[in-house]
């Protein structure tokens, strides 16, 4: 199977403010044709990084494809170190002048001698029509080396690839494809979920396995690549299945939802409600399940609960309990729970108690002590936590034990 | 002035899914030091491509730095390639196995054996301590190359550049200054801005001008080069000045902080408080007013009633006013403000309700029309606004206003 690299070319793309997406499009768009992406770089408007770059590409890479840098102005340099690195020289190819010409004049602007420029093309190279500019794009073969050169502005970019590079990509890819699947986990940590399905994946080349700590879950991302989806997905349900049943319950998510997600499916197929009683996560987890459309039909409210006196008052919990065990504690979350809950008329209430920091910690109650409580029907219960990280962090990792703690309360 | 190349190491880096962000802010923090970056690279977890990136890399720029592959599992393989390039040795530090092994006793987790490979280091590299996570970071040196190892996640590696880094790559740096300047700036879209900045800023080359439209808010970014810091200020202070001249009170920021934090510091400095009460926004407001570290000081308390009875219940909005006016209206966002207000004894009560969508729209009431209700000790007042996007954005652009509105108040 061919492997592909990006090669973006633009000094805005080298300041902190900018970054380059059409890679990503790219890579969608190369692995949907079983080619998979080995390397991406970003140089700017510079001669001799941009030769270096594209020289240790071609030498490592079947097919190399670099966007932008084929304007008119002074600094746009592609097509001339493209042209010295392929050693050919540049010719002028008067029906593509006549085509620029023609674009400006539909136009009604006069075209600057500049914009010839980009008339010149290197010998032997296959032209690229662009319907929305003035830069034709480039194939160059050398050997079994491909070259595409395209165009930086993606509304030029992708029909650019679609129409022309997708139809000459597709005999080089053969007949592999690339199928993917993502399993999203809760309640373990990266090296905690590798050392468990290490010695399954390790056994694997194809698929391939990534594992990744995204913020607060641990995503991981199976590859296959075989002749046609049906095999790819084969492949992938053997080794998945082994991973779903070493994770069991802590796989929360088999196709990409987000937790918030889940727990929304869950309330909506049992036709239960749910109310939030937040205090250190300041309203995150009432912002994260509303975040799914159609959550009116199951969140009915949330309080944030900051002061004691607000407990008190909102969610009933009484005073002398806040004075006795602290307003983080295990009876206070629960006692939130229990109070959304009655108040709201829900079936479920969870309430959340901690110290997210940076001030407020003690030796005794550390910054990052969260209580959890979640009430039901029948019984009312808590988990207590201790969270690493800044504030930001331990008020996300909060919000996430708390979903997933309603989430597990569905597999009881 | 030196320049300096990143190399973003990691799979998931690869997929059409994710984006090498850390770049940008490393992009930054290096600019700031006057150090350029000219090339940035993104590699998988892929020991000849990484092995073959870092030997270009060193030998094309002065400083190399990477990001990522330092965690403990199998797939990453940045401390073993790195040591191969460098030809030594990676050798087990016990202080650093140590450290590992007291954070996770602090943690109460079990340690698996994956860990102790986060503390095996080059010889005479200078490991670079990680206050929040397991994997240390590296400093090589090789007659003038310097190769800087750091972790990938953003909230490990941005520290360590900032405490221990930068101190090292400052002296390298030499005698050009670069500082920047950020304004953002609420209640004015991106073309608006530049059409009333663009007369000023295209006057000078340096500083350079760079407007950014930041998810809900319009960020301006001001760079000069000087061979002093006073220098490259007074640079800053003509052209910043001007532009503040012309935007006035639209500028809510100066120095890069946040709305939350300028709206904490406006209620600080006046010992105000607030309350919210939200319907559409779902928490969103509270959870960005509670970000702030110290937030419990002014922020007593919020709700999100979604339902009508919620309201009613929740925030004492009397049921005909909603039959009446519909819950999406200026007078319901207006009790609601003063229904919070009421309840939580607090300076300020706001209030926000709208129509996120996808769903719930009426030619009457489209999607993204959302009311934003303020209420003070002797005034009640609202402001409506028809917001674009999806629902995320909708939300985010409500709770911007929202605050926004908040902090105007200040001005009268």
């Amino acid at each position: 199977m061919p492997h592909a690299e990006i090669i973006a070319i633009g000094s805005e793309l080298l300041t902190p403010f900018r970054s380059d997406t059409n890679s990503l499009w790219l890579t969608a768009e190369l692995n949907a044709l079983g080619i998979a992406v080995r390397r991406k770089t970003v140089v700017g408007d510079d001669e001799p990084f941009l030769e270096e770059t594209l020289r240790d590409a071609l030498r490592n890479s079947p097919i190399v494809i670099t966007t932008g840098g084929l304007g008119p102005t002074e600094d746009d340099i592609t097509r001339k170190v493209v042209a010295r690195v392929m050693q050919r020289p540049l010719v002028l190819q008067p029906d593509i002048l006549d085509r620029i010409r023609h674009q400006f004049e539909i136009r009604g602007l006069p075209m600057s001698p500049n914009n010839e420029r980009q008339a010149l093309v290197p010998r032997d190279a296959t032209p690229l029509s662009n319907d929305y500019g003035t830069a034709p794009g480039l194939i160059l073969r050398e050997g079994d080396r491909q070259l595409i050169v395209l165009p930086g502005p993606p509304r030029e970019m992708r029909p650019m690839f679609t129409q022309q590079v997708r139809l000459h990509l597709e005999p080089l890819a053969g007949h592999v494809r690339l199928r993917t699947r993502t399993l999203r986990v809760a309640g373990m940590g990266e090296s905690q979920v590798d050392s468990l399905i290490a010695p399954i994946y390790t056994r694997y080349t194809n698929p391939t396995t990534t594992i990744l700590f995204n913020n607060t879950e641990v995503e991981l991302h199976f590859t296959a690549k075989a002749p046609s989806d049906d095999e790819a997905d084969t492949l992938l349900d053997e080794l998945v299945g082994q991973v779903e049943d070493v994770l069991g319950a802590n796989v929360f998510s088999h196709r990409g939802e987000t937790l918030e997600q889940i727990v929304g499916l869950r309330l909506t197929v049992k036709g239960y409600t749910i109310a939030t009683a937040e205090s250190c996560t300041g309203g995150l987890v009432a912002k994260r399940l509303t975040d799914v459309p159609g959550s009116s039909q199951y969140f009915l409210e949330g309080v944030v609960a900051y002061s004691n006196a607000a407990k008190t008052r909102l969610l009933d919990v009484p005073a002398e309990l806040i004075s006795e065990h602290g307003a983080v504690s295990a009876e206070v979350a629960e006692a939130m729970a229990a109070g959304v809950k009655a108040r709201a008329g829900t079936t479920i209430g969870v309430g959340i108690t901690g110290i997210a920091g940076p001030d407020g910690g003690t030796d005794e109650k550390p910054v990052g002590l969260v209580y959890v409580g979640i009430a039901g029907d029948f019984v009312v219960t808590h988990r207590k936590f201790i969270l690493p990280g800044d504030r930001d962090r331990i008020r996300h990792l909060a919000s996430q034990v708390a979903l997933d703690l309603v989430r597990r309360t569905f597999l009881l």
